[in-house]
C-alpha cells in the first residue's frame, strides 16, 4: 500500500426531511448566497424546503448555473459575492451546481490576477468563501470532495481544480429529492459512479486488498440498485443506496493508497466540450474501450474485477476479459446509457480533434502509469467508434 | 435505510516515516503533554521518532497508562493538564493509551462536579483539549472515532463514553511501529476487529446493502490477512492491509443508516473488569456464542454471513448458520485467541455475577431490538464455557 492522507471533514446529513438541518449548520448571522441551476429545485419542492429552514435569514439567490457550468456564468455570482459581501454558498442541485459553487467560492476570494488561472494554471487556492450543499441528483461525488469542473464557453475548456479549502462544510443528502428526476440524469448518474470507481480500482494491484473490497462493495451495489431505481423512482431504498453509493465512489475512501488512472475522464471531457454530449455518457463511451486497449497493463485488475464483480471463472484471460468489458457495456446500456459514438451522432472526425486538444493540453501520458500517449487515446476512440 | 448523519473529520496520515508530520499537524505554540503507556515505545523506536519531530517544542510526559486505562491514573494526567496550562494531548500507544487520553481530554475541561459522572452518568462532554495520535497497535479504532473506555479499578467498573469533542485531530498509522509487537497484541486485535464489524453488521435487514458490502470487505479482508500478518510480524503489506481494516471497522463508515448490537462488548467488558482477560480475547468468547443463541433474530444476517464471507452454501439455514459461527470461531483461535471461558480457568460461578452487574447497570434490554435480557446473556455464557 502507498503511503496516504485521508481526510474529509465534510457532514453527510442523510435522508428523509433533512433539508431542516440546514438551518443549524449555516452560522445565523450568515450573509448566504443561494446557488442554483435552472429550476427544477421549485418543482419538485427542494426550494421550498430551503426557503423554510432559512426563513428570517439574509438569502440572496443566483439562478442559472448549467449543467457543465459556464466560468462566464459563475463569475457573475462572483461579482455578487463580492459586491454584497456574502460569507456563506448554498449550493441546491446537482453535480454542476456543486462545482460551479465550489468554483465561486475560490474565486471570490483568489487573489491573483485572473480566476480562471485557478483552472488554467492550477493557481493554488488558499481561501474560499465558506459552503455547503443541498445535493439533488445522484452521480458526481462533488458534495463529499474538494473537486470541481468547470467549462470556458467561449474556448470549449471543460477543466477542473481540486483544493481541500472548497470540501463543503456539510452535505444535505435527501434521496426524496431525487425521485422526480428524469430517468436519463439517473442513468447518467448511475454510468458516471461507476466509472468514477473504476478510475481508482482498474489500475494494478498496489498491496490494498481492503481498497479493493470497498471498490469491488460500491460496483456490486450499483449493479443490483441501479437497475432497479431507473425503473422505479418510487423505490426509496434503491434510491437511497444508489445515492450514498455514489457519494461513496469520489470521496477519497477508494483511492486512498492505490494508483489511480482517470484517462477516462480526460478523454470524455472533451467529448462533452466539443460535442455536448452529457459527462456521465461520454464515460460510458470511452470506458469499455479504455479498459480493452490497456488490457495488458490492468490485466491483474481487470481478471480480479471478471471474477469477484461479475462472477466471470470460465475461459482464457482474454475471454474474461472482454466477458467483463461486455458486462459494463451491457450495464451501461441497461440503465439507457448508449456506449457507442455513433449512437450519439459523432463520427471518426472527432478523433484527431480530440487527440489534438489534449496533446496542447499536455496530457500525453494519462493513466496511472503515464503510458497513456496521443496514439493509446486514438486506439481508445476508434473502438469506441 | 435509516436516516444518519455521517460525520469524521480526523485526519490520517498513514504509512511509512509518517511521525515527522505531527511536527505540521500541532499547533507550534502548544503546550503538549505527551501521553503513553508503560515503556514499549522506547523499545520500538516510536518514542524517539516523536521526540525528533517535535524537537524545540513545548513536551510534558505522563507514563504508565495501563491496559484498560484506569481512571485513577487518568486523574493524575488531568491534575497536571489543569496545573500545567496543557493545550495540547498527543496519545502514543494503543487503544488503551488513545481512550485513556480522550478522558483526559474532557475531563480537564469538565465543568460539572465530577468527571467521573462522563463515564458512570453519560454527563454531557461539552469541550475538551484538542489530541492528536500515534498509534501503535492496531485493533480499536478509536484513532478515528469518538469513542473511549476507562476502568475504575477499585469498584471494577469498566465504562464507556462518546463525544466528537474527542475527535483526533489527526492520527498517524505507521505500519511499521507495530511491527515488533508480540504476536498475542495482534491476535487480539484482529479478534477485536473482526468483531467490531459483527457488531454493526449482523443484525438485521435494513436496506443498506453498501454498508453490507462494506461490512463484508472488511472481514474477507481480516480473515485473508489476519493470519498472515499474526505470523509473519515482517509483511509490511499484510500489516498494513490489517491496520486499515482495524480502522475502517469502527469509523462509522458501516455503521452509518443501520441499526447496531454491541451485547457483545457489554458482556465482555465484565469479563474483563471481573477476570482481567484482554479486552480482544473477551470478544471472541462471547461472539460466536451470542450468534448462536440469537440465531432466530439474526437468521436473514447470519445467512448472508455465512454465504458471502465464508462461502458455505450448502445446508439448511442451522447448519449453514452454525458451519459460519465454527468458522468465526475457528478464526479467532487460528490467531491465537482463545475462544472459551474455560481456556482462561473461568468456570460457571462467573455467570451469575456477569448478570447481577448487568442488571445493575440497567443494560436489561441490551442488542439491536433490545431483547437481550439477563437470561439471554446468561444462555450465552453457558454456550462459551
Amino acid at each position: 500500500m502507498e503511503n496516504f492522507t485521508f481526510h474529509n471533514p465534510v457532514r453527510i446529513l442523510f435522508g428523509r426531511g433533512q433539508i431542516a438541518a440546514i438551518a443549524r449548520e449555516i452560522p445565523a448571522e450568515a450573509r448566504i448566497l443561494l446557488v442554483t441551476g435552472g429550476g427544477s429545485i421549485k418543482a419538485n419542492g427542494v426550494y421550498d424546503q430551503v426557503q423554510q429552514a432559512l426563513a428570517g435569514r439574509s438569502v440572496r439567490e443566483f439562478w442559472g448555473v448549467e449543467p457543465n457550468p459556464r466560468y462566464e456564468t459563475l463569475m457573475r455570482a462572483v461579482e455578487i459575492v463580492r459586491s454584497e459581501g456574502i460569507d456563506f454558498l448554498l449550493a441546491v442541485g446537482g453535480g454542476s451546481v456543486l462545482d460551479g459553487t465550489k468554483f465561486i467560492a475560490a474565486a471570490a476570494r483568489f487573489e491573483g490576477d485572473d480566476p480562471w488561472d485557478i483552472l488554467a494554471r492550477k493557481a493554488p487556492v488558499t481561501s474560499a468563501v465558506p459552503l455547503g450543499a443541498v445535493l439533488t441528483l445522484p452521480a458526481t461525488g462533488s458534495e463529499m470532495n474538494t473537486n470541481a469542473v468547470v467549462t470556458r464557453w467561449e474556448t470549449r475548456d471543460k477543466l477542473y481544480f481540486s483544493s481541500t479549502q472548497v470540501f463543503p462544510r456539510f452535505s444535505v443528502l435527501d434521496p426524496e429529492t431525487t425521485l422526480s428526476l428524469p430517468p436519463r440524469q439517473i442513468g447518467n448518474g448511475i454510468a458516471d459512479a461507476f466509472t468514477h470507481v473504476c478510475e481508482q480500482y482498474l489500475t494494478y494491484p498496489a498491496g490494498a486488498p481492503l481498497q479493493d473490497r470497498f471498490a469491488e462493495s460500491i460496483l456490486q451495489t450499483l449493479i443490483e440498485v441501479g437497475p432497479k431505481t431507473y425503473a422505479d423512482p418510487g423505490d426509496y431504498e434503491a434510491r437511497a443506496s444508489f445515492v450514498w453509493a455514489a457519494t461513496m465512489a469520489l470521496n477519497g475512501l477508494i483511492g486512498a493508497g492505490v494508483p489511480q488512472d482517470w484517462a477516462t475522464h480526460m478523454v470524455g471531457h472533451e467529448l462533452t466540450a466539443l460535442h455536448d454530449i452529457d459527462h456521465g455518457r461520454t464515460l460510458a463511451i470511452v470506458l469499455p474501450s479504455m479498459l480493452s486497449v490497456r488490457r495488458a497493463s490492468k490485466r491483474v485488475k481487470l481478471l480480479q474485477y471478471a471474477e469477484r464483480v461479475w462472477g466471470i471463472t470460465a475461459g482464457s484471460d482474454d475471454e474474461r476479459i472482454d466477458a467483463a468489458i461486455e458486462k459494463t457495456r451491457a450495464f451501461f446500456e441497461s440503465v439507457g446509457v448508449p456506449t457507442r459514438l455513433s449512437a450519439y451522432g459523432v463520427d471518426a472526425t472527432t478523433i484527431p480533434v480530440v487527440v489534438e486538444r489534449l496533446t496542447a493540453r499536455g496530457m500525453v501520458a494519462l493513466g496511472e502509469s503515464g503510458d497513456v500517449d496521443p496514439a493509446t487515446v486514438e486506439k481508445v476512440l476508434v473502438t469506441s467508434l
